[in-house]
């Protein structure tokens, strides 16, 4: 595998979040049609998710042709360089659908060892979030600033957010509660802007479970680049998605291990 | 009582909001000093709380000296015009010390009736929310609009939202729950931001408990100017705080207070 060429791959990373604002703006809080893509579940899929992952494909297709592609609504296409683009092109629809700007577009390239640069960005409010070898910087209404975890030692002091208060089945419900009791405060609804807030030094704990690899490798790239961690619930490799936790420490992240290890 | 001069509430209410959106920004996202209001609670007053009520205080010992001022922080001051502003600085300050944007500024006007004024702004977004006597309007990062809650006919269809999934007390948290399984989709961890939302045409409800006034005037009198209703869970005002439910249609109202009603 050649050297990764890092400025390139930023640059069309900005162009598909540029494309991606577009899209996704175009029918955020107008009238949507919805589709459940689970028969009973309630897993929305706008038009906007569908045009948004279009308009990065494209720009794919011109710019670098030859690098393999994971989306959540169209599929895998196989590269020939080693890079593959995972794009998230709404992560939170429910978000969406409620007018809430906390979903966001997630880009992420990855080599054969996981995420070398992630990307989040949420258009409504005109935030970006971006780290890649040694790259760590968000973007926004009120300037731009560098991306630090914050280092807090103590899981008495943390605030740790998860998207649903459910998490995900009930045992990962348990092993959840069991952790969050023990921190300072807990938050929900915020979707993938929770990593972000993770990666600029504002929260110490974000707990999943049953992510798509989709989902996580975005936020893999903004917060290993501004000095957090994220590994699955056992310590591993969270790329693949399933149950993840991001802590902002290695203490803190040592002793959300020592709850949800044993699930 | 004189005739109310809505222009210029509104003008006042406006300086209000850019004045607090300084003293609010200031100190967002950077380190804050945490005091504890209550012993053992976590009730987060920071400096941002202190200096935003301040900031308006002086506008109003300016702009309107005869008016009452209801403020979070600093308490009563009694007027002689029969108005009197009531006014929460930051309303959702854990949001504010998670760095979400999704605390608001809450800036309304009563009479002896209840709110003839109310408005909502979220500094970082930079989205202001007013209504007052026919005003009913939203400016943002994306320009303005009219706001309108939208008119749906069955719960089965509608959005709700809490900022905690405990709601209040262990009875005020089933009430919520019994509704909330009889909706579309639930969500959390908004603070004002949701009726906001309402207003906007987003979402359908909005259930709360143990709100002081100052918490829910603002919203009474954005959601009234959108078309929405706001009471407490018997149907009765929700001007003083306690229990409340804002649906953005009668019918969704009269749904959702069957099984609010009970408690």
């Amino acid at each position: 595998m050649d050297q990764i060429d890092y400025p390139a791959l930023i640059q069309t990373a900005n162009a598909l979040a540029d494309a991606a604002r577009k899209a996704t703006l175009r029918h955020f809080r107008a009238e949507l049609t919805v589709d459940n893509k689970l028969d009973g579940g309630f897993d929305p899929v706008t038009q906007a998710d569908r045009e948004c992952e279009v308009a990065m494909r494209d720009l794919l297709a011109e710019l670098r042709p030859d690098d393999g592609i994971l989306g959540e609504e169209f599929g895998n296409k196989e590269g020939t360089t080693g890079l593959t683009w995972v794009l998230d092109p709404i992560d939170g629809t429910r978000a969406y659908m409620s007018g809430t700007p906390t979903w966001g577009v997630l880009i992420a390239v990855n080599n054969a060892f996981g995420p070398v640069l992630g990307l989040i960005d949420q258009p409504y409010i005109g935030e970006r979030f971006i780290g890649a070898n040694g790259v760590a910087q968000m973007s926004g209404p009120h300037g731009s600033a560098q991306l630090k975890a914050r280092r807090r030692d103590k899981l008495s002091e943390a605030t740790i957010f998860t998207t649903f208060p459910e998490v995900g089945s009930p045992e990962e419900q348990k092993a959840f509660h069991e952790l969050a009791r023990n921190c300072r405060l807990t938050r929900y609804g915020m979707d993938c802007y929770a990593y972000a807030l993770l990666a600029s030094g504002q929260i110490d704990l974000v707990v999943e479970a049953g992510l798509q690899s989709y989902d996580i490798c975005a936020p893999i790239g903004v917060i290993e680049a501004a000095g957090g961690i994220v590994t699955n619930w056992k310590g591993g490799p969270a790329h693949d998605g399933g149950r993840v936790v991001a802590a902002a420490s290695p203490e803190i992240h040592a002793a959300a291990l020592e709850y949800l290890s044993k699930y």
